[in-house]
C-alpha cells in the first residue's frame, strides 16, 4: 500500500508541510531510518532528534526544524495510532478458506469469506463475513461470532456465547469456562452448575491468557469497545460498561458491576458484588473492597483518591519515625510529671 | 429429562406445596419465565418478585405467598445447586468415541467407554472409563487419569501424573510444568530438573489457564474435592488437603503445605515453605509470609484476623491525620517548655 | 545412562569417599531407597538421616557418618543439580521427525534434526538443530527459533520473533502477543499497531501461561539466561538483562528496563517505564512505582529496603496502638491544660 504525506494528512484531517507528492510505505521510529517511512514527535524534548531523523516525514504537534516533511496535527499520538493502522490493519478475511486439517461441525454457519485456520475445532457455530479463526482455537457449540472478528491461535470460546462484530481474542485466553460456584454441603463443596453465557459486544479486545467466566444464570457481558490486557480475569456475572480499559493481571471477582469509560491499571484486585461507576480510574496494584461510584483517580490499599494515597505511601514509608516521635512526646510528658500511674489505668 | 415438584422435593428431601405434580425441565432465575422451570428464593428481600414470579415452581427458605409450586428446604442454595445438577451434571462419556484426528499412542489403555476430541494427543496413558478429553488437550506419557473426568478443550497434563476420580480441568490450565528450581553457579542459574509429579485427588476441579508445577522430587499434591479458580498457580512440592477452595488468581510458591478445607478469597499470594492449618480462610488480596496454624479468618497485608483488619485499613487511611495530631501534640509540649533541645540530642 | 560415584565425583570436582566403582543409574531423595541411587546432604540437620540412608551414595558437604559412598563438594545444590542435569538432560531433537499431523509452511527451514510433535503448526520459521516443537504448539511466519530449544505442547509464538539458542518454554506461553497500546480518539480508544518484535536470548527458560507481549515498535527483550516462572507477565518494550531470575505471576507493566542478575521473588508487580539496575532483589508481593537503581534487596508496598520492610510490617500491625497511645498523651496533655480551644483553631 502506497500513500503520500499529503493523502495521508488527508486521512488525518491535519496541515501537511513540505513535499506532500512524497510516497510513504510505512510507519517507523524517529531513530530509524527511510525516506518513505513516516514517523512521530510528540513532544519538544525530541525536537533535536527531528531535526537529524532520516525519516522521509513526521507527524507533529507543531512545525519544526527538519528537513522532513511534516504533518501539524493536534493529537499526535492518535493521529500515529490511525497512520499505522492504515498501514497495518487489524486481520480480516478477504477469500472464504477453510483448513483441510480443520474440524468443523457439519452445522455450522460459516459466512464467506471466513479464514479458518489449521486444526481449529468449531462446533456448532454461527461465524460472520470477514472472521478469522486462527490455528487451534476451538468454539463450542451454539456459541454465536460477528463479522470480522479475530481469534488468535489456541483461543478457547466455550459453547453458547455470543461475540459482536471485530472482536479480538488473543492466544491462550478462555471465555466461558465455568464461574467459580460452590454450594457448601457440611464440610464439602457441591459444585453450582454455571448455566448463564458471556456476551462480548462490538470491537472489544482481549488479552492473551485471559479468562472471562460465563454467569451463573445470567450472562457475563462486556461492552462495547472495552480493551483487556493479557492475563485478566472477569469472574461469573460481571458487567463491564463500554469503552473501558483494563490493564494487566487486573482480577475482578464475580458480579461486580462496572460503568462506561472506567479505566484499571495494571494489577488491580477487585472484590465481587461491587459497584465502579462511570470514568472511575484506578491505579496500578490497587485493591477494590468497596463501592466506587463516583468519577476520579483512585489508588492504593486501602483505596483513596489517587493524590491522597500518594501522600499516604510516605506517610507508610515514616511510620517507624512516627512512632519514635510517639515515644519522645510520652518520654518529654512523664518527665513533666503529666503521664504515669493514669496509663495503666486507662488500659 | 422431566421430573416433577414432588419427585423434586424427594430428591432434596424436603416438603413442597401446591401441585407437586407439575412437571419441571430445568431451572431459571426468578426474573425469568417459565411455567415448567424451578426457581429459587434464598431470602426475604426477593418476597416480592416470588409474589409475582411467572415460573412454575420455586425452592424456598419458608412458605411464600406466591402461585408458584414451592419446595421448602433449610439450605435454598444448595438445594437449587442439586437441582441443576441434576439437570445440567458434569459431561461423562457415554459411548465409546475417539475422534479421527486425535493422536493416540497404541500403548494407551481407554478403558470404554471414553470420549477423546478432535486433535487430542495422548500419550502412552491410562484413562478411566466415562472420562471426556476434549479437543486439543494434550496428555503426556505415563499420566493415569481416573474415571469420569473431564480435561476442557486445551488442557495440558504433562507426563507422569496421577489423576483421580470426577477431576475436572477447564481450558488452558496446565498440570505438571516444570517448577521454578535453579541452583546458583556463580552468576548463572542451574536447572534444577523436576523429576516430581502432581498428584490431584478425587473431585477436584481446576479453573481455566492455572498452572500446577510437578515437584522437585516428591510430588506436587492436591487433596481431594479441593475446587481451584482461575488463573491460580501452585509451586512444586506444595501440599493442598481436602476440600479446599482457592478463589481465582491465587499464587502459591512452593513447598506450602495446607490442611484441611482451607479457603482462600481472591488474589491471594502465599510465600514459599509454609504451613497453613485446617480450616484457615484468608480474605482476598492478601498476602501470607508466615505460618498460618490456628483455624479463623484472616485478611490483609500484614496478615492479621480479619476484623482487626477492617479496623487498620481504616487507621492507615487516617495516617496522615494521626500525623497532623502528632505534630500538634509535639507544638503543645514545645510551648509548655516541655520539650525543646532534648529533641535534638535525641537524635 | 549408568555412572559410577568416581565418575560423577570427576564431573562434579569433587572428592569421593567410599566405593568409587560403585555404579549410579540417577538420583533420589534421601528419604528414599535404592542401592544405585545418588542423593544429597546439603546441611548438619540431616546427619541422622544419612546415617541410615538405603541409597548407595550421598553428595555432601562434608564427610559424614554413613554407609553410602560419598561425594564431598563445596555447594552441595548446585552438585545436585549437575547430577541430576546429567540424568535427566533437557529435551533435545536427536532424530529429525515431522509428525504427520503437524501442519508446516512448505517454505519454512528445519535444519536437521528437529522432532515437531502432532498438531503443531509451523509458519514461513526458520528452526535450529535439535529444537523440539512439542504437540500443538503455533509458530507464526517469520519467527526464527535457534538450536536445542524446546516448545512444550500449545505454546504459542506469534509472527516475526527472534529466539535463540537452548531456549525453553513451558505449555500455554504467549510469546509475541499485542502490546496494550491504545491513543484515545474522544471517549474511545484507537489500536495503535504492535509494530516491534520479541527477541529472546540463549538459555532464557519460561514458565507455562506467561505472557510477553511484542514491542509498540522497538522490541522486547528478554537477555540470556534469565528464568521467568508460571503466569508472568512482561508489557511491551520491556528490556531484562542477563541472568535474571522472575518468581511466578511477575507481572511488569510497559516498557520496564531491568539490569542483570536482578530476582524478583514470587506476584511482585512493577510500573511502566522504570529502571531497575544490576542486582537488584525484590521481595514477593511488592510493588514497584518508582526506579530502583541500586542493587540490594527491597521489599513491600511502598516499596523500601527489605530490613526495613520487616520493621514496617510490625510497624503498620501495631498501628491501632499506636493511634491509642496518641489519644493517651492528647488526653494527658489536656488534664496538664497544654492543649484545648487551639486544637479547633488549628483546624
Amino acid at each position: 500500500m502506497t500513500e503520500t504525506v499529503s493523502s495521508l494528512a488527508a486521512l488525518l484531517g491535519g496541515r501537511f508541510v513540505g513535499n506532500g507528492a512524497l510516497p510513504i510505505v510505512g510507519v517507523a521510529d524517529l531513530r530509524m531510518a527511510g525516506a518513505d517511512r513516516i514517523g512521530f514527535v510528540r513532544d519538544v524534548k525530541y525536537r533535536d532528534a527531528a531535526r537529524s531523523t532520516r525519516l522521509g516525514a513526521l507527524i507533529v504537534y507543531e512545525e519544526l526544524d527538519t528537513q522532513a516533511a511534516q504533518i501539524v496535527v493536534e493529537d499526535v499520538g492518535l493521529a500515529f495510532a490511525k497512520v499505522a493502522l492504515h498501514f497495518h490493519p487489524v486481520p480480516r478475511a478477504k477469500q472464504h478458506s477453510i483448513h483441510p486439517t480443520a474440524t468443523v461441525h457439519p452445522e455450522a454457519q460459516l459466512e464467506a469469506p471466513v479464514e479458518i485456520g489449521p486444526n481449529a475445532v468449531l462446533g456448532k457455530v454461527k461465524v460472520g463475513a470477514g472472521t478469522v479463526i486462527m490455528a487451534g482455537a476451538f468454539v463450542g457449540d451454539g456459541t454465536k461470532i460477528g463479522r470480522d472478528c479475530v481469534l488468535y491461535p489456541r483461543v478457547v470460546c466455550y459453547h453458547g456465547l455470543s461475540l459482536g462484530d471485530r472482536v479480538v481474542i488473543h492466544s491462550g485466553a478462555v471465555i466461558g469456562s465455568d464461574g467459580f460456584g460452590y454450594a457448601r454441603d457440611g464440610a464439602k463443596w457441591t459444585k453450582v452448575p454455571q448455566l448463564g453465557s458471556v456476551r462480548i459486544d462490538d470491537d472489544v479486545e482481549i488479552g492473551a491468557n485471559c479468562t472471562i467466566d460465563r454467569g451463573a444464570i445470567g450472562d457475563t457481558k462486556i461492552g462495547a469497545r472495552t480493551k483487556i490486557d493479557n492475563l485478566c480475569h472477569f469472574g461469573h456475572n460481571c458487567v463491564v460498561g463500554e469503552d473501558g480499559a483494563f490493564a494487566g493481571a487486573t482480577f475482578v471477582a464475580g458480579s461486580t458491576v462496572f460503568g462506561d469509560r472506567v479505566t484499571m491499571a495494571g494489577h488491580v484486585s477487585i472484590a465481587g458484588h461491587r459497584k465502579i461507576g462511570d470514568d472511575v480510574r484506578i491505579g496500578g496494584n490497587s485493591c477494590v473492597l468497596f463501592d466506587v461510584e463516583e468519577a476520579g483517580d483512585y489508588m492504593g490499599y486501602p483505596l483513596v483518591e489517587k493524590r491522597k494515597w500518594i501522600r499516604l505511601m510516605t506517610a507508610q514509608r515514616d511510620l517507624l519515625e512516627l512512632q519514635d516521635q510517639v515515644d519522645e512526646l510520652r518520654k518529654a510528658i512523664e518527665q513533666a510529671g503529666g503521664l504515669g500511674s493514669e496509663r495503666n489505668d486507662a488500659k
